[in-house]
């Protein structure tokens, strides 16, 4: 297997829905760095609609609020995550971080010796 | 995360091409007990000719031989895997088989302390 690499996609389920993804998780980074949904959607390449709903969509599977809104104020409203948010997506990326050694290692173990 | 489980798909690349993946294995897997390309396409409900396109695709970006052909003889041609192909299914059901343990336990490390 001269060259060949393993590639991996993680994603979380409940109840068959998806709930958190490296794009969900992406989007909620974004949130959480930019202080904005706005600014986020923007980031990812999305209209401010289609965010919002991704992230009700998130909220619903998982059945959890993951961001707060605060209207009004010089500049507009904030979002943020919220506690509960904040600990799955730093869960998550410490999820995918130790799966992916663990693939490389597996792919290792299980291919090396066909190596030429 | 209560009721949350995690999901993992696995594929191998080489040079940005892939190379095999669950379905990939599935199709070698089905050659390799029928003894017949026309059968196993019919198990993974392909046509013959989209079945040898994936075969001849999936050796091409190996960049070695994966099955065999011998025309002729009673109830006509039968296909089987090289050496090469059996053994690489094998390593590659090993893989898959120890990362998805591996994605459990590390689910359960990074996620574990936020079960409700």
């Amino acid at each position: 297997m001269h060259e060949a690499e393993p590639r991996v996609k993680l994603w979380l389920e409940r109840r068959g829905l998806i709930i958190l993804s490296e794009y969900r998780v992406r989007l909620l980074e974004h949130i959480a760095e930019t202080g904005s949904l706005a600014q986020a959607a923007e980031r990812m390449g999305l209209s401010y609609r289609r965010a919002w709903g991704k992230i009700k969509e998130i909220e619903a599977n998982l059945g959890a609020p993951l961001v707060r809104s605060q209207k009004g104020g010089a500049g507009g409203g904030r979002t943020r995550l919220t506690g509960e948010g904040a600990r799955l997506i730093e869960a998550y990326r410490r999820f995918e971080k130790a799966v992916e050694a663990d693939v490389r290692k597996e792919y290792g173990a299980a291919f090396g010796c066909l190596s030429s």
